[in-house]
Parts: C-alpha cells; structure tokens; sequence
C-alpha cells in the first residue's frame, strides 16, 4: 500500500543544489561574525511553554507550535475549557514544549541561564531554523532559518558601528551591488511626539509615518486625521515627510526640529555618533540612510534601529536589528542592554537568485567520473579515485559496468568536469584516456602522468 | 516578575566551544562526503504524521514528537477517544504533523517525491536533527543530530566499499587512533537459520547471538534452550561462538559451515567482495573485522551490515549502517535498492572528548583585542581592526574606556592572542605596543609595520 508523498504547507525540501546555495549564505555570514569576535551558541529546537509565552504579543502567542505531550500526559486535557471554547487552555493542558519562535528570547533565556560560563559583553551569533504556525504564502514559511548577531552587556554605541560593518561585509561578500542600510532612533521618535505634544502617542505617530513609502504624503495626513490628530500637530508632521537630501542635510534638519526634545536630542547624538564612526571606514559600500519613518520592533527597540533593503529588487528589508535595554529582565537579570542584528537569509537568497548573484561553481558536484568497464578495470578505477580525493577533488566511480551510453549520460546529469575511460587496452598499454567534458576533447595520457593532469 | 530559566528535559545549550567541536565533526563529515560525490538534501523538521507513523515499530511511533493543532483545529478533539483511553487515536484527532524521527522515512519520502528531479544512482548525504521522546538519561537525549549518506538505486557493491572508505577517512581525519568496522550480512544470518534447520526463527537466533559479548558462550546457549531450540540446533549454532582469528580464517570457517546453505553463501560471495575491494587500498587504516553475531537493523537490512566501534573508549557503535532493499516502497517507488551509514556524532564528540582528540587551538575565538584608551584612540585602533580582520585574523576593540585591569580581564577570558595597546603616548609616536598573552612579552612597533607584525 503506497502513501502519497508530501510535505506540511509552508516547509520546504532543499534539493542539493538549494542546500549548497543556502550554505554558501550562511558560511558568509558566520564566518564575518566570527572574524569580529562573534562567538557561536546553539539553543534546543523547542523550550518550555512558560519560556515563550507573553514574549511575542498575542497574535505572536498564537503562532507558536506547542509539542503535544507523549504518552500518559495527555490524560491531563482541561475538556471543560475545551467545552468553553478556552482553546488556549486546553492547548495548554496537554502541551508543556513548544517550538522555538525566534532566537532572541531562546538567547535572553540562555544568557540569563549560563550567565556565570559567558564572559561579559557578550557577543554571539546564532544561525538555526525558527518555527511560525503563519498562514503560508509565497515566501512566507512555517520553518525558516533567522542568522543573528547580537551583543549583550554593554551600551557602547561602537557595537551599533561594529554590527552595521558586519552587515556591510556579508552584502558585500555576497556581491550585493547596491544596498541601503536605513538608521533611526527609537528617541528621535519619541523626540518627535514630544514635539507634537503627544508624547504618550509616539506608536500611532510612528505607525502613520512607517506608511509614507506605501500610501504617500496625503495618505499619512489622512491616517492622522483618522486617528483625531488635529491640524496643528498635522502640520508640526508634515515637514518630516518631506525631508530630503544627503545625510548632513537630513541630520540638520531633524536637529533643528527636535531642538527642544531632550530625548530627541539625546538619539540624535547617538545616531551621530555612529555616523561619525561608520565615516571612518573608507571601504564602507552600502549607502547609509537617516530614515525618520522607520519605526520596526519599537515593542522592543529602545535606541538604534537598523533596516536593510537590497538595491534593483523588489523585496521587503532583508536585515534588521536595534537596541534594546532589557532583553533579559524578563528572565530576572537587570540592566544589561543589548543590541543585535538579523539577516533574513531566504529573502537574501531570493534577491540573489533574481540579481544572479551566486558563483556560478556553487553547484559543482563532481570533479572526475571514472567509467566502469568491468571488474577488473573498475578496481585500478577504484585506486585512482582515492588519489584524486587526496588533491582535494570530488571523484567516484561508476557502480556498474551498464552500457556506456548510460554512464555518460549520468555523467552529463551530474556535470562530472572530466570523464576517464580505463579499458581493457589502456590497462595493457598503461594509459588513461581524459575526456573534457565541456570542451568535449578527448586525450590519452600516460598513467604515470595521470595524477599531474589536475 | 522573573521566570526560572530551564530548558525541557532532554536538550541542551550548546555553549560556543562545544559548537565549535560539534562543527568540527560535521564538517569533517560533510567535507568527506562530498569528496565522494555525495550531494547535500535538507528536509523539513516536521513531516505529515502520517508519513511518519507505522514506519518504526508500536515503540517508534510512541517516541515521535506530535505538534499541536493550531488555533480552532484543536476543536476536532476525540473526546471519545480519551474517555475511551484510546490516547493514540485521541492524540491524532488533535495532530497532523509530527517532528523528524530520524532522516531515513523522510528521505525515502524525498526521492519518491523529486523522483524526476534527481539522478539515480543518487546519493546524497543529511545532517540535520532529529527528535525522540525517550526518557533523557545520561547520553540519550531528546533531539541530537544524525549525520547519513545513502545511495539509492543501484544494487552495486561497490557502494558498501565506497562508505565504508568514508567511515575509515572520517575517523582518520577526527584523529581516532583506533577503530573496528565490524561487517555482516543479512543474508548470513539467514544462512545460519537455514543450516539449523529453522529458518523461520532467524530473530531468536540472531538475538541471542547478539548478546554473545554481554551474556557469554554459556548465557546464549541457556538462552537458545529458553527460547526452545532443541541440544542438535544447540550444538549446531555452538561454534559460531567460538570462532576466532584473522578474517580469513573466520571467513573460511564460515564459508563450509555455510556451504548447503543457498543464501548463506550469496551472503559470504558479498562479504568477500567488499573486504577484496577493500583490501586494495593500503591506506586504509581501520581494522575490519568479519563479526557474524552483528545483527543489527534486522528489520530493514536485506544485505551488508557495518557497525564501528572505537578503541581504547567505552562507548556503544559511534556508526553503523547497511542495504535495504525496498526502502521507498512505502511510498510507492519499488525495486529501487539502498545502501548507508549513519555517524552518530554525539557520541564521536564523546569518545574525542575522553581521548582528548580535538585540536588544541579548536576553541580559540580572538586573533588581536585593541584596549580603549579613549574616543580618539578607539578611532585609529576602529581601523587597524579592520585592516587586521581583512587579513583573516579575527579582532576587536574593547568597547568602552573602561579601567585597564577590567579590560585586560576581558583579553584573559577570551584567550585573546594579542593584545593592542595604543594611547595617546603611542599616537604621537606613531607606534603600537602589542602584548603577547602567551609569553607576556610587550613590544613597541612602528604604525606601519604594524599589519606585517602578524
């Protein structure tokens, strides 16, 4: 009895040549993390419920994947909270793990824990899958890999340079050819509301403003009016919309603006700062942005605010990242402010694929295929083909002495780069015949001379 | 309000020198794999229930990890079904997809389903975790890593040569001083039931046999009597216990105990094949040993079976494996054979721990730390840094101008190398002190022979 092959909607298969593109991202990207003094740590697929509940919000809450209970334990199902329609505490009644949702609480939970084995600030990067029960669409999946670098016990702002030279050395090792790396403050926006005479209103403010790109200058004022703020904080607004020019300009105007906010002020300087030491660096490609509307993770964010958006392709930002103060309060450890990154590598891949960004020898999988011509001539195959893996080069043998139009064409499947033929009359002559099979140039060489053709 | 942090039973923190050491083997795995023309595949880490469920026994579908319905899903509960005591059936009412068992169903599932994406004989090789809800016991955990390469399609021998060759090449280059590749076949073990003239107990026999290391000569015979084996059965079976000596002679002791026995001695033409092949390589540095009391996989085995052990360490098969002749029948592609191994890397990591086989500089994380003297100090040393990471040396500055003793602390902790010490004395000077850590010597060089100083 067969079954039908299939996988969960919104999980992938990779096929080698995925996997190989994939590994090739995250190679980059741990690997620039390590040369800053990034350390890897790796934490279980799944937490404890308790660890994960209340961190996301409730709509977070509710994509989390709960692990039913084995065995025994689901005997404890809460049926009348089930008969009140309290699914979540039915859920809860007969689940105790869930699959981890991101990896920053996973990392405050793992700080906290290990606080006494890590040296202080602490600087980690951690590459595994995360896990959403979101409703799947293109390019949105169940199971996707986050890549994060975060720095936690300490609140120098050199980390902020440190962390955006990273993500400038992985776009640029990935050959990017044009990218934006979008700064702000969550001060700067509280400046703003301050300004405005709305200081407890800063989300709405920040929410209409994140919108500019999508629904334009009138479409905001609109929004605003919508939400009862009236004319003359509308035209306090305005102006922010209409902000132009190079980075000094931006930064001047917004100065001027935010003169009389302290807390405006305050994330002025800091976002000066890290201007000022990203300017430093002659070899810094992306360009570097003031964005006043950008406003992502302000739940958590607590100073600088990162975003990176990839030039010539449509494609949300494929890296982002903040401060934040007390990532691990949560978990009863005070006062350690944190700041990190997060490179989103399925939209990094995507953009790669449409830029035709990857070395086109990424999915070479086969250096040397030696044809088998039958028992005894596949056992001198046999040794050769070790030799060649001692140079580094993949190698294998045909298994079995099938029709010879058969193995070329695996060969040709597999784009084997060179094919050897060893018959019987090169065995006796002790010669091995080469073939290219790009150039499709066949040559007999000497066997002696064999291994110095590669 | 503070959580205790915990992690469920069964998993582990992965602090960064254990990943370092975990990678270490993974890649020198995946590097060897892919040396034999072994392509890389990843699977999702939950697969539909059902592809998973009656794939490994009544005990294996109770150790697999179910996810929890989503949202209003829950609401399909066989409430019925719990009262009734019927946990399985209540447990799927409420679950469709199931966590990763191992990686074997889940590639059986891949090939049918990218059948015509692939090419045959297709090998690929998969490292990935997977989950099993056994009680956590000292080295048994709930999700641990398998690391497999399997061939599928071809029956050809030379594939059991070729793992093997892999096995041998992994364990040298992880440094293991010693190690045994036990070989078997499943069709020997038929033979032997056959020749005892009961040729449908081939499990009892094989079980006992199994325990020969455990239970001794006379625990397996009381066994075999137990199991109601009559004293000519008995007796027929009891030399294989004793036989002993090199390969061939345990080969050829096998062959005439064998010899009425068709199967048996298709079995023995295998063995012999594979050890002949395997003989033609002088590198290889394993001991491969003929062990007919190997019986492990029965259930799926149809021919070779590979266990390794190492020496000088206490420690169950660090990898085994062997060919199954109908694995993607289950989902409705017959007669494609199989042939492969599994690394079991958890227990590797254990056996190079105890015999202290890791590289020494393996946990090494900082190439060069600049000290912070001040803001315009931090500036010069901003940019030493990364003309030092552009050489490939990993380097950072120290954050904050914090007091020095706490900074040189930092140095200490990490096992920086070097340390940069460059103040406004040096700036003048145009020079740089650098401190070696190991011997403590400090020397004062001139800025631009700084970069060739390393």
């Amino acid at each position: 009895m067969s079954q039908k092959t299939s996988i969960p909607k919104g999980t992938r298969d990779f096929l080698p040549d995925d996997v190989k593109k994939r590994q090739f991202i995250f190679d980059t990207i741990k690997d620039t993390y390590r040369l800053h003094g990034y350390l890897p740590i790796e934490t279980p697929s799944f937490e404890l419920t308790s660890t994960l509940l209340g961190k996301y919000g409730e709509e977070g809450d509710r994509l989390i994947f709960k692990i039913l209970n084995s065995g025994e334990k689901v005997k404890k199902a809460d049926i009348d909270a089930l008969a009140n329609d309290n699914l979540a505490k039915f859920s809860n009644s007969i689940s105790e793990k869930a699959l981890r949702y991101d990896l920053t609480v996973p990392f405050a939970r793992f700080v906290v824990q290990h606080q006494n084995e890590i040296t202080f600030p602490f600087k980690r990067y951690q590459i595994q899958p995360v896990w959403r029960a979101d409703r799947p669409q293109h390019g949105r999946y169940q199971e996707f890999f986050q890549c994060d670098g975060d720095v936690v016990g300490s609140d120098s702002l050199w980390h902020e340079v440190d962390l955006i030279q990273i993500i400038d050395e992985v776009l640029f090792k990935l050959k990017f050819p044009g990218y934006t790396i979008k700064l702000n403050n969550r001060k700067i926006l509280e400046g703003i509301a301050e300004i405005c005479g709305q200081k407890d209103r800063i989300i709405d403010i920040t929410v209409a403003l994140d919108k500019l790109d999508k629904i334009g200058d009138d479409g905001v004022l609109k929004e605003l009016e919508d939400k009862g703020f009236d004319s003359k904080t509308r035209g306090l607004i305005h102006p922010l919309f209409q902000m132009s020019g190079n980075w000094n300009e931006r930064f001047s105007f917004m100065q001027s603006f935010l003169l009389n906010s302290e807390i405006g002020t305050k994330g002025m300087i800091e976002l000066g700062f890290i201007h000022d030491c990203l300017s430093l660096n002659p070899m810094l490609r992306g360009a570097i942005e003031f964005d006043v509307t950008l406003a992502r993770g302000l739940n958590y964010y607590t100073g600088t605010i990162i975003e990176v958006k990839a030039d010539d392709v449509q494609m949300g930002s494929i890296c982002g990242g903040g401060r934040y103060d007390d990532l691990t309060g949560l978990f009863g450890l005070k006062g350690v402010s944190g700041v990190g990154i997060s490179f989103g590598a399925d939209r990094i891949y995507d953009c790669m694929e449409s830029l035709k960004l990857f070395p086109s020898n990424i999915t070479d999988s086969l250096d040397v295929l030696f044809l088998n011509f039958g028992k005894e001539e596949i056992k001198v195959c046999h040794k050769l083909s070790m030799e060649i893996r001692n140079k580094g080069l993949i190698s294998e043998i045909y298994p079995t002495d099938t029709k010879l139009q058969k193995q070329m064409k695996y060969a040709n499947d597999r784009g084997a780069k060179t094919v050897v033929l060893l018959g019987e009359k090169e065995i006796a002559n002790h010669t091995v015949v080469l073939k290219n099979m790009e150039s499709g140039v066949q040559e007999e060489v000497n066997m002696k001379d064999f291994l110095n053709y590669f």
